[in-house]
């Protein structure tokens, strides 16, 4: 009956995953007049959101996804779940929501943990602000959304299982498979980027993972290779995986248009 | 081939647990005029049920979710089945309940068990009507909802595997492992709140845990830390989570507009 | 490679349950006259149903539902497929059906199996007809549905697991079982009753339990109990559980206002 | 790395199982007119089917489902996939499949595996065409449907779990689990007739299982059986049960009356 | 704490898998004017789409699916994300698009793996282009649809479990199992074609396998025996299984009218 002891985590933004699917049936009977107040509204929206013009920091991108599931990715980053859940409502009151219809979610919070003693330092404030270790941990809790052509998106559990039980592992011995896991995205460094967002009492799986690349193979190639680490061949349990394309506001006319 | 020992249980108020999403597209079309008495008859159906017109006692509370799976969620606890039951058809004859759609639920009574031998003194009748303890333990099977900002809902089951079967541990061993997991929460005291409700043989899982809280990272910090222990390490199985913020029922037209 | 030997069983009436959903949109939208001759003919169907007016014997009974996943519950007992398949035609014959879609449903066999001597003495035919005995083995396989407020409904499987597999071990040992298991529902006589279904080559369980009772909280402390038994602990699998409120036909006038 | 020897099979005729529910809401409401061409043409499609009237060989029958999950089970036995795909097709085109959906089916090919040397003998040519054994293997891969009141339908697999797995046995192993497992069937002939088709590579799961009987109580009793033989116990996984009653084409209109 | 290696790979088209199914009410009432305009844009576009008309190099492929999951599934091989993603879109903007209904889809991209010592030599750049182990490597990476009677798909993943862990296989393991696995490949050389791809960081399976067969019992027979090699009876865990019939684009008239 050994309690395990929990990493400090720190949190900066909540995060919203929003997947949708387009009604084409609808948009291809629309009369033109209603499309173009879509778009309109649609690309305003977007705009905006990006712009981060609804509070007072954060980020936000849409991408056109592959694959039946959704046609579009919109990944909110805000201060306050009131932001984000506002922009939700927000969104709905635009004629373009009229052609959409949300399919899935994800909603977490950016997360650093303090498996490494850095991160420990940092989360327990004993770290100066303007120190490089700061800065990057904050890059980390509060991103900017690089502008990769690629995302791709994945939620994930640790495994609870028997002989494969993360929470019951020494402190330890996570804190050598998080760094060993950590040693194989630093291989990618400057092909991936990758935000991780916490969602334990927040949403169905314990984590999420988003990584941004120009390449899609590289996000492949380094999924793959993680794969054999044990953090990740005995430790994780993966949930659905998305990919799609980054969009600018004012390619969403092109985008309805085929 | 031994029967273990069940804790015995007192139980108090059903408790309904109601998701619904809102049909954006029906009310960005509706008349303003359908809008407007929409937006009524939902305030006076969530003003009514939250001070509990319809029964001689109880509590409700309306929230505003995040993620697609849900918009709103509506929690009423009262005395009888036939209390919560008659609430749904209720609700279903608003004109706003036209503008929703319900898309989960969970059904269960509120409950405390004899782990602890204070908790078996009161469930057997043995404690004074208004010493601390007894308030205590009816506080926690007819609670008052509290005024947090954060709502976080998920159910659970406690596993019957070969290694980790909850049901097949002797009953000491149980009692340690729930004092323990107490410990956590008790630490947590001022941040987070929490209602425990049964559901064997009511609904799919055996337990839900409602979880309010100011700042929604304390709840993914002691989810998290409860997380390494054992007895959810080994034993837990979760279901679903959820969240929200706490709407009063006047904030309804704001909700709605956007 | 040894072969377990299988109970001898008896079988009596075809069960049907039948949930349902009330389509409350089309119903707060449908005129007055139309909602009349809904509820004449839902009144009609579930009293003749009732009244057994369709068959040579048998029951049925109609319940109102807590939770989403259904609002109604009917619960069909005939001598014959052919009687069950045909209520559920003649149901969507009524008016009434045009307010509800069918959600879910188990069918199965009434069932009474000869892991007792005195079990496998009626199936084999050697009790006299009149004794106590088959009077009582035939109110389990011809059943009076009570009058109880409650009904509980769950399907479930027995494990074929490698440590935890019924169906490998000796009859002996499962005929112990299933008399201690038996024990514990005898202790809840007069409070609960129940009805054993057989579903194997029917439905997608294998059995089905149908538990009535007034207080809903002794269905819940009868399982929590079974739930600690070896039967239960390392044998069933449980599928979903559900619960109503019994209504007479009368009633439906009433429940359908809200 | 040993790999074990897979048994020769002969594969005959294609089976498609369609389950289609009918839209009772539809139906009702349909003028007389529009009914009694949907029967007219419903009847014409299922008679033709029946009687092979669109290929070289053949068998197909009509079933009404009890349960929610499906109101009727269409069987198409044909020489080609080509064969099978059409009568979907061409079943669409009638006015009566538009009171239908399609929710569920399974594509397989009737099957006969070598396990014993009798099969081996029949499956390498080694058998007169005109003996007892080819006819008998002639009947298993191009059956005529009995014409029973009942059909019992469920796909299954074999395990491949470390403990329980098939395909990890010696051929031998097999083959005595197999003749064990016949033998069952072989009690309950006359009473309970099957057709095997394999589905690896096509479907789901990996066989299909039909099965006839007048009184579905012998199906039961049969699945009870083979579930306490180590072939069901430890290695068989089951999908889904559907059982219906024998409808001929001229009965549609009365099933359709209620 | 063994960190396996992982196998060099090399990818080369993207592929997606498009299940649809025909909405056949909507054809049956469709005015013969919307019908024409439907089955010339859809030929046009299936001919644009299999002549690579959008792109600089790929194939593309339809079929007429058996079973209710999907009645066509369309193919797409292209160099770029964004080349496959278009398809889907272009697709949406024809007549015929609105007699269908996207049910589900793969996304990934060919791939050859470097298990062997001459396929991590082409991997590695180390083979002449013009070499026939360079033209048989491209050959898998960017192929030619062959022009077979039937289709057969289903996505898989490597297990990740303690006893059957694939990702935990020292290197030499895995090649000898892919070689030995191979092996029954090559036996059913001209009479079954593969084609591979991968779908780490990109779809909810790791891998797809299109498999292409005039004779459908050689798909049977072939995935049969492979399912008793370790490398599927212990390491493999199967999707959904689909098949279909190859159609031409001027098929689809003649398919359209059943």
């Amino acid at each position: 009956m050994v309690r395990r002891r929990a990493p400090p985590t720190v949190e900066g933004w909540y995060a919203l995953h929003e997947f949708r699917t387009i009604d084409w049936d609808a948009w291809r009977e629309a009369p033109e007049r209603v499309r173009e107040r879509a778009i309109t509204e649609g690309e305003t929206f977007f705009a905006d959101a990006i712009g981060v013009t609804d509070a007072a920091a954060g980020d936000s991108a849409v991408y056109a996804m592959l694959g039946h599931e959704a046609d579009l990715l919109v990944v909110h980053l805000r201060p306050t779940t009131a932001d984000v859940e506002r922009l939700t409502r927000r969104f709905e009151h635009t004629a373009f929501a009229g052609f959409t219809e949300p399919t899935d979610s994800f909603v977490s919070v950016t997360e650093a943990s303090g498996y490494s003693e850095k991160g420990r330092e940092f989360i327990e404030g004993e770290v100066e602000d303007d120190s490089g270790l700061a800065r990057y941990m904050r890059s980390r809790i509060e991103p900017e959304i690089p502008d990769a052509e690629h995302v791709s998106f994945y939620p994930m559990d640790k495994r609870r299982d028997p002989e494969y039980n993360w929470y019951d592992l020494p402190f330890e011995e996570r804190a050598e498979h998080m760094d060993a896991h950590g040693d194989i995205g630093r291989e990618y460094a400057g092909k991936v980027t990758q935000m991780i967002t916490g969602a334990i009492g927040m949403d169905d799986w314990e984590w999420g993972v988003t990584l941004w690349a120009d390449d899609l193979t590289d996000v492949k190639e380094l999924l793959y290779e993680m794969r054999f680490d044990p953090s990740s061949s005995k430790y994780a349990e993966f949930g659905p995986f998305w990919i799609g394309r980054k969009m600018a506001p004012t390619d969403l006319a092109a985008y309805m248009a085929g």
